[in-house]
């Protein structure tokens, strides 16, 4: 049975507790919507859940908002403000209600804007940064979550086959994204995780750079696809990289050499190895390579209801992974000029090693079109 | 010609002036992408680009990004930093490069843990939230942004009478919302300008409620949609509730009063009108309705990059709108249990008056389906 909204809550109770603050705050997003089972939006309307390590939580509401909130099931005070008084009011009642001192906040979500409408309510409040312990409780994924992201995963997979069945020579990669997402919907995608990134030739020595109009993809390319569809609220994130008609020798060494480090680090997967492990394998792999200096990136980041949360798989993080993470083992190679290749996968780790949550083939792929 | 990039730096240069300031800091996001003319994503990794008032600017930048960032043509110092080593030696040497005590900051969009990093760097930087003057370079749209978001709408209200065509009744709210999608892309979208919000019934009531699986649409349910495309960096946002099947008297007599109130609040649109007076006259009709008690939100927002930006239309909001604004008209009436009326159009203001961008047809329409 899922735990209730109170058993939810006391996890975030408990956090605050640990950390020796008064109180925990969340915002619309990701740990939001794991601690209500409701999804709200992130606008200009502040909208906050605090949770006291000993006292019942409570909230500050968008007036708009309180038909939906009302769903929730939600059993502590509200304070809730409409459009046309403001929400200084509001914030100056909640923390009269909370009579706290410390609070921790989700750094990487709050905005600044609440930040300063709890200091002007409380100009004594110590707002801490507790993004690591507040997101880590959505580290280790629970068997519901881990059908979410291979739904996600799955749908992703299906829409990547037929978007490369239909790539042909002289289309521009904004032509290939734009066949991808109507794909993507088409297989059952509610949403995308985030905008793909679909880029050719010299496009892709850029880790994140966006496909364009006038690039038309031609013999002897390299394609790098990075992308994912989101479903019932968990996200996938694939690449995969393929060459166009042909491949020229150092493409081949390149994507050999990414594939190396891709399964060297699945082979060191396993509950109990640290994140820095994992990545240490990965980068020595393309550190002992000819292609050193087309380093660029860590090996990857969790995945969940985020696209990047924790754990964050890179040298000098010594946290041991748990069973349940779900973490993207996406080396790369890039060199401005020339080309680029990437390979992710989705990676379940497990109590004797790892399961991989993409099966998109991963040897190098020459297309004809 | 459009402006270069000294000419889009220097107007922030001019806000940090303006406030008395010592310089302006902006993240990716609407205002970044403005100044820079290149979009970047806003992940786990801090990206900064400060603009003094009276020096050169200078950015954080992730090293990964640094391929992307060379082809901005930026002419200041950078400090990038690679995931391996983190971020603070970065900010150090970027606030010991710039030498300011002031910062003003986009509150909206900056994050609790940049905020952090910059006082971590240094203790003494006074940051205040400016918010308002800095997405207020935003507000007066040129004409490539009209065009561009013309773009953007044209693709929404060809999906939009797509869409409400394959209606019938039975499906659920979720098949119809997976219809809209496929058809935005299928019509040129470049991507959503948000989550749309495609419900029924007693659905429709919530202002900000998500399609359920569960919900089939019937005889007789009021059907709201409120989605928008995105395309060449510009949002749509429109809202158009229809009736399936037939009408009840009360579902009629609501309709008309929120197109009265839409269609008050366009009479009084022209360059100098105040926030305010638009919502006091959309809500004024409201008000005097015999629904007043379902009166939930304020008359609706800018819109461009953002699909919620200044100006906010609403009572006690004194400023002056200035030809080249565009903002929301989309007074609406909600009973919880019962149901809601929107309608929404996208208005730029002109000299003499205004013009609708969205051009669908407002009157009470009733599918058969």
């Amino acid at each position: 049975m899922p735990p209730s909204l109170e058993q939810r809550l006391s996890e975030y109770a408990g956090v605050a507790a640990d950390l020796g603050v008064d109180a925990v705050a969340l915002v619309p997003g990701p740990n939001f919507t794991r601690a209500i089972d409701q999804s709200f939006m992130s606008h200009e309307r502040p909208f906050l859940l605090v949770i006291p390590a000993d006292k019942p939580a409570a909230a500050l509401v968008p007036n708009l908002e309180l038909g939906s909130w009302n769903q929730v099931g939600f059993g502590g005070a509200v304070f809730d403000w409409r459009d046309q008084t403001g929400y200084a009011d509001a914030f100056a009642a909640l923390v009269d209600h909370l009579g706290i001192s410390s609070l921790a906040v989700e750094g990487q979500v709050m905005r600044v804007f609440v930040h300063h409408a709890l200091i002007a309510a409380q100009s004594s409040l110590k707002i801490t940064d507790a993004e690591r312990e507040i997101s880590g409780l959505r580290m280790i994924k629970t068997p519901q979550d881990i059908a979410a992201m291979q739904d996600a995963i799955d749908i992703s997979e299906r829409a990547l086959h037929r978007t490369l069945d239909s790539v042909r020579l002289g289309q521009s990669e904004k032509q290939i994204e734009q066949m991808l997402i109507k794909t993507l919907f088409d297989e059952g995608a509610d949403d995308l995780a985030f905008n793909p990134i679909v880029v050719a030739g010299d496009g892709t020595a850029m880790p994140h750079a966006h496909a364009r109009h006038d690039y038309k993809v031609k013999a002897g390319d390299a394609l790098l696809i990075d992308f994912g569809a989101r479903k019932n609220g968990f996200a996938a994130d694939i690449t995969r990289t393929v060459f166009l008609d042909h491949v020229s020798d150092e493409g081949r060494a390149v994507y050999d050499t990414v594939l190396q480090a891709n399964l060297a680090g699945l082979a060191v997967t396993r509950a109990g190895v640290t994140a820095h492990e994992v990545d240490d394998v990965v980068t020595s792999v393309l550190e002992a390579s000819p292609y050193a200096d087309r380093i660029r990136t860590k090996t990857g980041h969790g995945l969940g209801r985020d696209v990047h949360e924790a754990p964050y798989i890179m040298r000098g993080n010594h946290m041991t992974l748990p069973a349940g993470t779900v973490y993207t083992n996406e080396p790369g190679l890039y060199q401005i000029g020339n080309f680029g290749v990437r390979i992710e996968d989705d990676v379940l780790i497990t109590e004797d090693g790892y399961q991989t949550l993409t099966h998109f083939p991963k040897e190098l792929m020459v297309i004809s079109c």
